[in-house]
């Protein structure tokens, strides 16, 4: 069983590498009509991917109401999906943009060139809506995609992929161009991610239990996507009504995304004007305060939040408060307790400023704005694949360009190396 | 032993993350005048370095001439470590650049800004040119650096250790800048790839034994500075006197290294006219040839090529030769049999060399010019830390630039998301 089933996704990895060096010469009009047709399809095939749905969350009684939410697709959701590939059809193309050209002193003329990455594997939980989304933003960057969800919505996406893939196929493209491993053997996963000889690259996207069994078992390249312990820090010289607006915001706007503040920081210096009227608007909207001491001295009612706390990623209404004694503090903080994601200093000083931004070891940093700007669309690149938390090949939001790499191509006229 | 092995080299990693981000904010004059400081910290040393490496070779009887050559350090070979700093000091320092700047709707000002890695562990084996050559290409990136050198060179390694660690700190950066893991034990390198939260990446160069190891069992992002399985196509329409001299050099000039070529693929309808005075010349150089069944009727008195010769880096004087019918064979044969890193081909057709630049999946594809032009150096980068045979974040000649990451500083007015 264990042999065959090594055997399968073995063979389903070489038939995605042997299909990737097809796409990757499909022109951009080719790939975009396919987009296109897909999007035509799912919002055809409405009906069926909702009664597959139906199955999947009939199965899962019993589970919390947030986790049911992920799982359900609507009509209005199946629409979304339908737009994303649309939207990321009229995206322009990455592969073959020539990103730096130079000749070299031996007369060659070098371009670094964009170019697709090959196959790629994204490994993900619930949300159904990844299937598309995923399909639709590989194979825009001409990568062969293999995905592996959540057992708990494997009737949902295999109605997606199905849909998608008669679209593929139909296009005249090879089997293995869109892939979707349907086995429910749990260990399918550990097998896939030994494949390095046929996948580039590994996408997990899920919890931090899922994450931690990709970094642990992977030979392939692996990009994280990871927890948001996002900080706003409010600095001494913060205008401290902008600093109220961003600090709301940042929390209780969409509590449970990774770019929510976490944990708030403030200059004791401005501790004492600016927390009591703070900490009133959170109560009034319902969050939960776990700050420090000296938090608890200016508004009793507050919590005493644990070393565990500044370490947490609450996605809901609960915020880790701290004072903090200067900006050195609370940079330090930030790169000691933070998730490396986003983070933000509310400040007039510009000194102060650039300090924070040079010295904050994030993927995205900000200054008087809050830390939920932290997206591919809100960045101006599109449709995102997810959240980078890693530094090597992306940081931050990542979109078709980081779903691509670079060769360099190098034209000579007989040249030999002396 | 074991626990404290993990206890201690978890310290060295630790104290490596603080100081990098020391190092990060470090003016690129003073890490200019270190690496100065390196380079004659160097030179007033070489007895002392030479006696080491003694001990080291003194240790090594019986081992072959190769290794011993690679192990062996000389007056020039010290001379030639303590330029490569100085050309390093003289490199313009990538980090701080801004790769982009734009502004989205919201009015928030982004800049994608290139900054150090972190922390970066480099195991290697023999040279000991590779201890400071890393030191110095690290360094000026602002990364810190944990080497782990082979049991072999140990001695050798030591001593120029501690020579550049002593420059270091005399210029009063922090302990853990640089360092070298300098224990017997064998499962040093497991623990070291385990201690992801604080190792931002990490570099195996060497043989494949070694970089296997690596990739099985690291939960730190990997490099790999593998093998280099090169081609020369000499395709039908190729001028064939630039064939001989571009395939004579690519084979003949260093075949030791990773660039040079290890097979020949030659259009059959050329054959008959390139195959017999190429062979006769590679024969003058005693190069081994190892070929399909049409180049041995063409020449009798070469070997006939195994399955196995066709995937093989010889890094020696032997060429395996085979005879296409296409550019499509030749393309399909390269991406199948070779490893990604540089390949060739001769022609004097625009539309052939267009489509093997586009469909041949390397790292580096030229057109007329030998393979063994892949080289930071020669690709106008200067100095290289090696050459990636792999697609995330760094493929092919991997030098200061690719030696750093980088993040979004975001700059607002008080935006909030809607």
């Amino acid at each position: 069983m264990r042999k065959d089933l090594s055997k399968n996704l073995e063979n389903v990895a070489k038939l995605a590498q042997i299909s990737s060096r097809k796409l990757a010469i499909l022109p951009a009009e080719a790939k975009n009509a396919v987009l296109e047709d897909m999007a035509s399809a799912l919002l055809a095939n409405t009906e069926r991917i909702l009664s597959a749905n139906k199955k999947d969350i009939s199965a899962c009684k019993g589970k919390n109401k947030v986790f049911i939410d992920r799982l359900t697709l609507s009509d209005s959701r199946i629409k979304q999906m339908a737009d994303s590939l649309l939207e990321v059809a009229r995206l322009k193309d990455p592969a073959g943009e020539i990103i730096r050209s130079w000749e070299v002193s031996s007369g060659l003329k070098i371009n670094k060139v964009r170019t697709p990455i090959g196959v790629v594997a994204i490994i993900y939980e619930s949300r159904p809506n990844v299937t598309s989304d995923c399909i639709g933003l590989c194979f825009k960057a001409a990568n062969s995609v293999i995905l592996r969800g959540g057992s708990e919505s494997l009737n949902s996406n295999l109605a997606i992929f199905n849909i998608l893939n008669k679209v593929v196929l139909g296009a005249g493209l090879p089997k293995g161009t869109i892939n979707l491993i349907d086995t429910v053997e749990h260990e399918a996963v550990d097998v896939l991610l030994k494949l390095n000889n046929y996948i580039d690259l590994v996408i997990p996207r899920g919890g931090e239990q899922l994450i931690n069994r990709v970094v642990n078992s992977s030979r392939i390249p692996v990009i994280k996507h990871y927890k948001g312990i996002c900080h706003v820090y409010v600095d001494e010289q913060a205008d401290l009504n902008m600093a109220e607006n961003i600090c709301f915001n940042a929390k209780v706007q969409r509590p449970g995304v990774c770019n929510a503040m976490e944990s708030m920081l403030v200059h004791r210096d401005v501790a004492a004007r600016f927390l009591p009227g703070m900490l009133k608007i959170f109560k009034e909207s319902q969050v939960e305060i776990r700050g420090c001491a000296l938090t608890k001295r200016i508004a009793k009612w507050t919590k005493l939040a644990s070393e565990k706390d500044y370490r947490s990623e609450y996605l809901d209404l609960i915020l880790s408060v701290k004072v903090v004694d200067s900006l050195d503090s609370a940079i330090a903080h930030i790169n000691e307790y933070g998730s490396h994601h986003s983070d933000s200093i509310v400040t007039d000083s510009h000194e102060s400023a650039e300090k924070f931004l040079k010295e904050v070891d994030s993927a995205c940093v900000y200054v008087n704005a809050s830390t939920r700007f932290t997206d591919g669309n809100q960045f101006g690149m599109g449709a995102e694949i997810g959240i980078s938390t890693d530094k090597l090949h992306a940081r931050g939001p990542m979109a078709l360009e980081e779903l691509t790499t670079y060769k360099y191509t190098v034209y000579g006229s007989g040249q030999v190396r002396q």
